[in-house]
């Protein structure tokens, strides 16, 4: 076994096949035999408990933000715990199917561009609808009436009039572009895989709250808008945040799979 | 000794054994064999230094803050000091038992998980309030006595009355569950171990009080609590430090060890 | 194939040439035989596709902050968006030449310290700048018209009269010297290369910008100062983002080759 | 040579011995032999041009931020510029004797920790003293006279009576304390050394300023204090800033040598 794909092991979210991978994994692991609990449960339990713990933390940071000017705080709230839970439930299925989503836009790109079983898209995305509605729900438990109210329980209610919707659909499409390229180049493509990827995805989502946060609320991703409306009953224009991302997903996937994947992944340009 | 197995001593907080690793620890070691000074004795100094410098950090942080809207200073203050601490000191002991917890619910969530000896459990506890205490004292010396008393000396007063005892219990289980998952899942759990867990388990307390700041001032450790309540001499609502995070601990504790945990970690659905 | 070459594939932006080098390349690549589509197309494509991201974002963030006080929510925007691209878009060729740079002056560092082939340089330019008009045009149309405009739509406007002239323009050249020196140190000189780079190269421009963000903007870059002010038709003092940025990148070039440089590096006192 | 070392040269700032360390370096090093001029020349070279550029930031920094409530633009720009040049030119020496303090405190506590040749001491303090003026002069070319004077240049004036010079120099100990046992251990200590020294070096004094920023300033750093103080011409208090870091690097000394410190770093306790 080499070194890099050692390194590999450890480190990224996506497509990688330890099973076989040979002497180096008999360190942290017992038994070689991948039980079907382990292939298909438990990535899907793990969508549900880091959509969560992500979407708890999301919200919490939007209630404790209402009425302050900026969206430094949201941004790194969103950013950081997305970060954190890709780094430890990414790698918790040593199938050679990928983990660590926790947004049916990612899983959708990741599919196209070759990191994820078609099979398990349906799974997948359902786990992370579940998970948003769960951490949705835990953040008004941990609120106060007022302020819970305050802030409409951290769904996105930034586009309030027919207006304001052209410039938040492509604001959603462009985000959540760069988001789904970074998870499709860092964590998929082989050449381009880099340990610092879970790092690299979480930002990825703070530095985008950053750029549009006022004009869309910054979603990219539909659980995330999905579990708090849900638990707040809010729908107004909730649609944006289906469409805007998965026309992202689908834009990066044809990016990948036509320009900037390597010879593996791409499909034509050999 | 596997590349995997070297990346694991420089990295990892929790559960690794290298003292019979083989030669790539012969780089760094001039010995073999642990003393008993570094085997018990060493990892509950590196708790008391590590609490008392993180406390200290966190503290200064809540005085500096008091007055200002927000509370991104404290959460990056409490989450930078974290990481760094974990970074430096986690790996004093050669030992099998694990060290870097500075967190009482965090110790009693990695000895559930398997990865820390029940015999050390309470001598780490101890060592972490007594850095409580010392770093609270540090950050008193290090104030004026006006801004020491706008602050309250950093003690968590943010629940005032009964009413609100709900929600920041709450809050406080799930954060600790979200911290202890990060630190069970990232450093302890074989299949899952990470490299960059001290900067996530640092990074999930920044999260957590970015979410959750002004519901419960984002505790998640009876050590931080315990510390500067002693020195201010202030204990009211103090329980909930303590019980909150202390049941987070135990729902991360049997979610590790029934559910997410791998083939060593998991007891049940083999 | 030694382990720390195998690391530097993974991670490095510059100068490594990875066609040639052994075994570990297998475990990502099917073939080793690069084209001329991936040793001169892809990289360029890159360059355009990271630029547009990376500028998209740094406007969408400068129309954000418009009458905020500070440069926090600019700072980090950018420098993470920088971090993003270049560690999931620097690695796209296998060839010898570098890429990832996403900025002018950049490029012309690395060229004088011998990180890219002089006959890419053009292209790279060129790709830069394009890159930089589709990012300021995806940020017009995410923007609503008041917000756009009242923001300029992210162009340089800092220098409004000939008397802020001078410290603008010191201030571009230091700022640009420390971000191509830390590129060149960082990614391209042999010796002090690292795993960090990508971070480290995205946090030099939230270091500058936080430092800087008030005398000159903190561009450091002719292709972000470019693209929006084609977009938005705004060319006062724009030479100041040309002649700044390309005269630190000059000075950068010589520390690295007459001082700071390894034996490779250096030209001189060997 | 064992995989650990060689990730060791990669990382470490400090003690790494890479002259003998076998086949890995020859991919990096066209040659083995170390000359006088690499050896003491550019070390101390890189102390003067790390310490101008991470001074021109903090400087800058501390006058962007006046007038701004609260220390986090000062706290992340001092942390980030120090973590950027430590990572970039800290290797820049093939000998045994580290580099990259950029700190004169930091230069006292990893000599007497081992992680210093005695002999280089004094020309790093006057290198780094030197790159403080430059830097402070640097930050001077580079701001308007009005903005430079509202911030007194960066200068420490944090202490305005004798009153409170007493929590002035326990919060400087306290956290120049932290600062070099982060160094000490995390850099210099064989056991407990990890390749995310860099960044928790710089992180700890981002953590240190928004704990102590407004008790002194949170210098942590004599070269900082010197170089602005001889551009500004103002001392009123200084010595604080000397005293007070060189106290804490010598707490952190005896702590690493008497009780934190590895079998080869300590030197009681065995």
């Amino acid at each position: 076994m080499s070194v890099k794909e050692s390194k590999t092991e450890l480190f990224t979210v996506a497509g990688t096949d330890t099973v076989e991978s040979g002497p180096g994994s008999e360190v942290f692991n017992s038994r070689k035999i991948v039980t079907t609990f382990e292939r298909y449960i438990q990535p899907c339990l793990a969508e549900v408990v880091g959509c969560a713990l992500f979407i708890f933390v999301g919200c919490g940071s939007v209630i404790e933000n209402a009425g302050v000017a900026g969206s430094i705080q949201p941004a790194l709230a969103h950013g950081l715990a997305l970060v954190i839970v890709i780094a430890v439930l990414g790698e918790i299925s040593l199938s050679e199917y990928s983990g660590g989503h926790f947004n049916p836009a990612v899983s959708v790109s990741v599919c196209i561009s070759g990191g994820l079983d078609v099979i398990l898209l349906g799974p997948y995305i359902l786990s992370q609808m579940v998970g948003g509605m769960i951490g949705a729900g835990l953040a008004k438990a941990a609120s106060s009436i007022i302020s819970y109210a305050s802030a409409a329980g951290g769904v996105f209610n930034v586009v309030k009039t027919s207006g304001a919707i052209g410039s938040a659909t492509v604001a959603e499409i462009v985000m959540t572009l760069f988001l789904s390229l970074v998870v499709c180049m860092g964590a998929v493509n082989g050449r381009t895989r880099t340990p610092l990827a879970p790092l690299c995805i979480g930002l990825t989502v703070t530095a985008n709250i950053l750029a549009g946060g006022s004009v869309s609320g910054g979603c990219m991703n539909p659980a995330r808008a999905f579990g708090p409306a849900v638990v707040a009953n809010y729908w107004e224009y909730h649609w944006i945040y289906w469409v805007g991302p998965m026309a992202g997903a689908l834009i990066t996937g044809s990016l990948v799979r036509l320009l900037l994947g390597d010879q593996k992944t791409r499909l034509v340009l050999k």
